[in-house]
């Protein structure tokens, strides 16, 4: 059976690429970063969906991300915007999808996996420089010329399924696959009960989805 | 001034890296990994290196990566080898480098920084993939493609410095330059006072470098 790692941020768009992992057959191994992010609900919904849809194993790496500061994610005195913006916005990370990708690198290798699933976007994606087809590749490439296993004979993979769906598209290819959205927070200011903002980028986004694709909201709202 | 990220474990190489750092007129932010290694006074060395050869600043990202296992460096079932064997050795910690430069990235990117340095050798290598120039030059390409400031049209440069150079070339280049590789731990499992055991691979490399140097050897060994 093949292994895949899959970096889980308990979100709409992990929760989908989970399953669609699974689907493919794949044993998988969910990875999330704790990360000092302000959205503290996003890993206990890690943890509830990694359960519901067979994960084999659950991990959350510990890493303070706001040491580093300049993100809004991690930074308490950068506001979360609640209106869209030009250009990169505020709520960029900065390396994260560099980071989480590095760990589920060290992982797979230990665990002897093929592939790392990340639930990337570059349709829906807010501008992030580290969501694009192009950035997923160099980094497939880099991974191959950096693990021992790759080295040996062993090529791995980086699948980034989600990169070229629209959000409705994501939340349909998730119903189908049986994906309960009630358990998956994506606002980057939930409440400790899970609860969004319906405000923020990542808000308007996710309830655009679900009326594009006409499935009901499932989020339930603070505001 | 150019601001760099330098990648400082405490040991010979990363030290003789900051020198050159300095050499070339640039405010040095070093960012040491306590990652849980076997060798805790490598991080105390980091220390007093950075402040000796003048880092404007250093950090220690805590990040448990004995939670993945896999070498001999975090997981106290592996011997540390005393002898040189064949391939990659148990010493090799899973995507190691490609972590360290992501969390490297990450401060970059906050600092406005321009470049990285890391003290990755392929001379005296011990057979590591990710310490190889192609390996390099791809994750340069990726942390291109990554970052918000790169995008928007600042290149960020990853530079290996040593990586050519054999670890004799290394120790003169060090000393030239003022390094006190007396501060500096490279053994596998020294001691809490930092002390090094001579036998592992780390210890014969750099023992080999410092006759072939013809510089004494300031290492103070407990075997």
């Amino acid at each position: 059976m093949k292994k895949a790692v899959i970096l889980l941020s308990g979100g709409l768009d992990s929760a989908t690429t989970l399953a669609i992992a699974r689907s493919e057959a794949y044993d998988c191994y969910a990875l999330s970063l704790d990360y000092g992010q302000r959205h503290r609900a996003e890993l206990q919904a890690a943890a509830a969906v990694a359960q519901s849809l067979g994960a084999s194993a659950h991990r959350v790496v510990k890493l303070d991300l706001s040491m580093f500061g300049g993100s809004a994610l991690t930074d308490s005195s950068i506001a979360v915007p609640t209106s869209p913006g030009v250009g990169i916005p505020v709520t960029y990370v900065p390396a994260r999808n560099t980071i989480m990708l590095s760990l589920a690198l060290a992982w797979m290798e230990v665990l002897a996996a093929s592939d790392i699933f990340i639930g990337a976007n570059a349709v829906d994606y807010s501008g992030y420089p580290d969501c694009r087809p192009e950035y997923i590749a160099a980094f497939e490439r880099m991974a191959n010329l950096a693990l021992k296993s790759a080295v040996e004979g062993e090529a791995v993979g980086i699948l980034a399924p989600l990169i070229a769906l629209s959000k409705a598209d994501i939340i349909r290819r998730g119903i189908e696959l049986g994906v309960d959205y009630s358990q998956t927070v994506s606002c980057y200011q939930a409440d400790e009960a899970g609860r969004a903002c319906g405000r923020c980028d990542s808000c308007r986004l996710r309830r655009q989805g679900f009326t594009a694709a006409g499935v009901p909201d499932p989020t339930r709202y603070f505001a």
